[in-house]
């Protein structure tokens, strides 16, 4: 089974949890919604090829870390879309959640998705159970305070940032929690395995900034020129388009080179140059080689 | 040590890890405010009270859940009073958290919290691992959808809503996740007991709606009358304050008679009837018996 379509079912599976024989029926419909469809699960897809470069042994446990991960993004994309933040109207193409559904109903399915990939990562490690803890922390590391995402935005309302430090807790503490989680769910040592995640992490930003100035609306699925009106730092801005793009390739061949010895190592490579070319902008992008 | 102590050493261990060398101080501050100084802290110290009449043998553990579920709950009430729900500007005797640090740390303090919930279990259960997996189970179980906290709150966004549904979930589940817990924690099969939490939450609920109409906001260290301003049930209301007394008295003798067998049942009964009478308004409490 490819790595998309068992994300994809991780997720169904997860979202089942959430549902029961009465429920607040826009919050239900809410959290589905912000899951899908959803884009290209890029941090999810991330630690499976990972896993499957351990050879992981626990095919249910790696697919429901990669799900809670996917789960945490998502419930960040749609706190991080509120009125109090970048108040966006779209996401993924179409309205975002609190346009669909009121400020109130998103801001719970937020909270409501945190919960939920923490219950569905229980659910997942059943038959690993000692993988549990460790996973768990790797997650919630990645996404707490003093250093995962939510501490990355809330960098946002400190009088003054450390770019690579916003930066790094901001986007890259998640990828760095999915190669650790991939490692970790195939019953590796997590070791060095952080560092490629806040490599790629890191390349993701910069690809990011690129979609923001260079992307049309319609190929994002969400407002572009979003940093510059937001006053939010960007890569091309800083650096100009050539120097951020030459950046990003420098990130890309570092993280590659910088893989943990694992079995699946070439087809980790593949994954990640690949993945680097369909981030970029369309216009930039690469025909495969 | 009493219960209160553990509690509130539990609460100042667990804020420990959301702190670092570098941090968003904002966000940091927000969450130590959200829950220093707290309430009576009645969840985890109901929390405390099962365990030991389970005969603990992991206090640290116990502790641990105790001050996850007060970390829930604190989480709960910074987004609870955030402007798009009950817009409340005071908490506990001065400004709420979105009032004294902004609407964004608000709800990244609330995210933060929840976050911090689960990090700080898995590291209360390091020396009980198995322990883990059914304590979050409970724990998410009773925040999460379709029956925790969270949709309690969302059921507020419905245009249908069963007044016992609502309640079991905005404040029961959270009671009987404490009383499930305290038992989990101490190694016990939960079987009945999070029927104890759900009846004594069931009392709490009429307690706090008495409090809402007869007590002053001096007391309780927020506004009062806020449920009729904001068009909420309130049993009071509903049924006139002799009954609503006299159903809460039901229930806490009902919860009473209702404790599952336990070496320490006559400790807990006498901990859940104090409890009660401080519950009430200042001009309904009884002398201790």
């Amino acid at each position: 089974m490819d790595s998309m379509t068992r994300v994809e079912r991780a997720l169904s599976t997860a979202l089942g949890l959430a549902q029961g024989s009465e429920q607040p029926a826009n919050l239900v419909n809410a959290m589905r919604y912000a899951v899908f469809p959803g884009g290209a699960r890029v941090r999810a897809r991330l630690c499976l090829a990972v896993a499957r470069a351990c050879e992981e042994d626990k095919p249910t446990l790696a697919a429901g870390v990669a799900a809670s991960i996917e789960l945490i993004h998502c419930a960040s994309l749609v706190h991080d879309d509120l009125p109090c933040f970048d108040d966006a109207a779209t996401r993924r193409g179409r309205p975002s959640v609190h346009r669909a559904f009121g400020e109130k109903i998103a801001v719970l399915a937020g909270d409501a998705l945190i919960v939920l990939a923490v219950q569905s990562l229980v659910h997942a490690a059943e038959r690993a159970p000692s993988r549990l803890g460790p996973l768990l922390l790797i997650l919630s590391r990645a996404v707490g305070a003093p250093n995962g995402i939510i501490a990355g935005q809330a960098w946002e309302c400190e009088p003054q940032v450390e770019l690579a430090k916003y930066q790094q807790a901001k986007t890259g503490a998640l990828f760095a929690a999915a190669t650790a989680a991939g490692a970790c769910a195939a019953g590796r040592n997590t070791g060095n395995w952080h560092l490629l995640g806040e490599r790629i992490g890191e390349a993701y930003q910069i690809a990011d900034d690129l979609r923001d100035v260079f992307s049309t609306e319609e190929e994002l699925g969400k407002p572009t020129g979003r940093d510059q009106q937001l006053g939010r730092p960007n890569a091309v801005a800083q650096m100009g388009m050539t120097a951020a793009v030459s950046k990003l390739e420098d990130l890309v061949h570092t993280a590659i080179a910088e893989i943990p010895e694992c079995a699946g190592a070439h087809d980790l490579r593949a994954h990640i140059l690949a993945e680097a070319n369909r981030l970029l902008p369309r216009q930039m992008a690469r025909p495969a080689a």
